[in-house]
């Protein structure tokens, strides 16, 4: 029943395998020396599969550790704090998490949570005193993204979105060489994110806990992606919506939206985001003096690309093992990934997710401002 | 200054080579015997840099020659008729080529003018009562092409548009394995046409000779790709228009427009169309059983391309060889290409053409029947 694992699976094999090394090359462990600083103690909140997926990979975190659970289950708290060695008092569900603000041991919280829930949510980590790692989409909506933004900002804490991808070596190196002009002035962008979705009845097809459909969850990508290609912000959005399976995807439950951006030097995107379609991961995006295609593009296994200049050869190592260093870097020592992960880079993508919806009904373009 | 040839030849450079056969492979060609029956003679008309490739093509051709030839440039008429061994008696101009009627040699004529010449050269060849063959697009407006197939329907001559890729291999195995089922229900198509071109004095850049910009001339390539790729005739589009150099494509002729197309079945394609970026070609479909994508899809050289059951391997033959004998072997035998190549075929791109070109200026969706 778990598609979505499906869907990673099937990703990965699709891709060209890369030896996976015994213990991941880790980024940050650049010397012989063991690291010798603060790790970032982290609570997860929302004990589901991506929860599980996040807990492994930071078993090879250097940085940042699991100290905290957040569930509504008691016995999913049982079994996690005994594979994951986190004391009882370290564990809390949905009524009593705003007792973390007393907690040492807990200095963030990854709030990976249905996506209607993360504001709240993320408002009350906030409140209590805790930096705020959200799980993408931030919200369901700009308004939502602006007020977690205010919230943490009020609070003095981080927020920082999951956006895993800005960690992820073949991604950043891409970026570089984009950000160093290798190519050229960018002129298209093209991302394809999609899969066919299983269970009808998982939270990610209901509009309250999700706020849409696929583009809430992985035409997200293609929206952030086409930004960090590019390195623009759009000034338009157009957007088609297809369905053709109404029961499973009711209303507000996008099942396949084709959407396009324009941005300021001329450069245009065009994306397809659906549910309804297998295994699509894909960018592509061509300047005056190169290109890059990436597929897979956001996988969770082992990205694969090429460049004008040939093969991308960066290492697979697990995104998310990656990530959660990365933002110990980032929150200790103000170390920024290659693009922002932070709440503000969180409400543009929000915006032009309102903008696609916006253009979706109204069938026309839709301005924005980013 | 050939900007065009320049294209053509980036695209066969960055494809995968194949060994080229001294003597093609031709399909027609399937026992040892030689051909015996009647050949198609073939008058060229317009002499500029494709009729010359269609030419070179034509020297292999098993079924179709060329006995005539229509220029406004005597000196062209003198190079081409010594080349290709053509009597003066068989060369017109555009002011005397409705004497054709009279001409024995002359079976067909290839129309291959700038665009806005082909409604009204045609109708003269078929009021000739010779075979018309006209390259795409077949004139600049549906209203137009409508017109040829009326006249050439009156004449009871036939029709043809010079629709190559319906006879290139791998695309003619793509589209038989779609007809058998072998991707399963068709969902998405996905076709970038575009290069950089060049001189901007040339006709493709003329309002009046070429009735728009990319969109005729390589944008309709992606048109084509879809219906044929998804199997079905769309029943709206939408379109956005980019010009980033206003001076160069001047009002009326496209740089970039991005256009998206549904279909009765759910199935969507969205496509870019440009004249300003570096070399795009390719062609991608997915259903629910498997996928195709081909690179470069389109260009002179060798298509090509892979599908879930692994590479295409057809070997390449010059397109246009393989499309004149496909067209004598249509006109003698009746034989007809896996997908049609007659007015009516081409009067279906020139409507989606009309809707893409009316969804830019409208900026929401046109319902288009086919």
């Amino acid at each position: 029943m778990s598609s979505r694992r499906n869907f990673i699976e099937k990703l990965t094999i699709s891709a060209v395998g890369l030896p996976l090394l015994a213990h991941p090359t880790n980024i940050f462990a650049t010397s012989e020396a063991p690291y010798q600083g603060p790790m970032l103690k982290v609570a997860l909140m929302g004990l589901g599969s991506y929860a599980g997926r996040v807990a492994e990979a930071m078993q090879d975190c250097k940085r940042a550790k699991i100290t905290g659970l957040i569930s509504g289950t008691p016995s999913k708290i049982t079994e996690w704090s005994e594979k994951y060695n986190v004391p009882k008092k370290s564990c809390y569900n949905y009524e009593d998490f705003d007792k973390i603000k007393n907690n040492p041991d807990i200095d963030a919280v990854y709030v990976i949570t249905p996506n209607g829930l993360h504001k709240d949510q993320s408002i009350r980590v906030a409140k209590a005193g805790k930096h705020v790692i959200c799980e993408k989409p931030m919200g369901i909506n700009a308004e939502e993204g602006q007020a977690m933004v205010d919230a943490c900002k009020a609070a003095n804490v981080k927020l920082l979105i999951g956006y895993r991808m800005h960690f992820e070596p073949k991604t950043v190196a891409v970026i570089k060489m984009r950000k160093d002009g290798e190519f050229g002035k960018t002129k298209f962008f093209q991302g394809q994110s999609g899969f066919n979705i299983g269970d009808p009845t998982q939270w990610r097809l209901d509009k309250e806990l999700a706020g849409g459909g696929a583009m809430m969850d992985i035409g997200i990508y293609s929206i952030n992606g086409a930004r960090y290609m590019l390195g623009e912000e759009p000034v338009w959005v157009t957007a088609q919506e297809t369905k053709t399976d109404p029961e499973k995807f009711k209303e507000g439950v996008d099942e396949t939206i084709q959407f396009q951006m324009g941005f300021p030097s001329g450069a245009v995107a065009n994306c397809l985001s659906t549910y309804n379609m297998s295994n699509l991961d894909r960018f592509f995006m061509t300047g005056t003096d190169g290109f890059v295609e990436m597929q897979p593009s956001t996988g969770y296994g082992p990205i694969e690309g090429r460049t004008h200049k040939g093969p991308l050869t960066q290492p697979h190592v697990t995104h998310q093992t990656l990530q959660m260093d990365g933002v110990a870097a980032l929150i200790f020592d103000g170390k920024q990934p290659i693009v922002p992960v932070d709440g503000e880079e969180g409400v543009k993508d929000m915006k032009i997710i309102d903008a696609i919806f916006e253009a979706v009904k109204t069938g026309g373009k839709v301005e924005i401002k980013i």
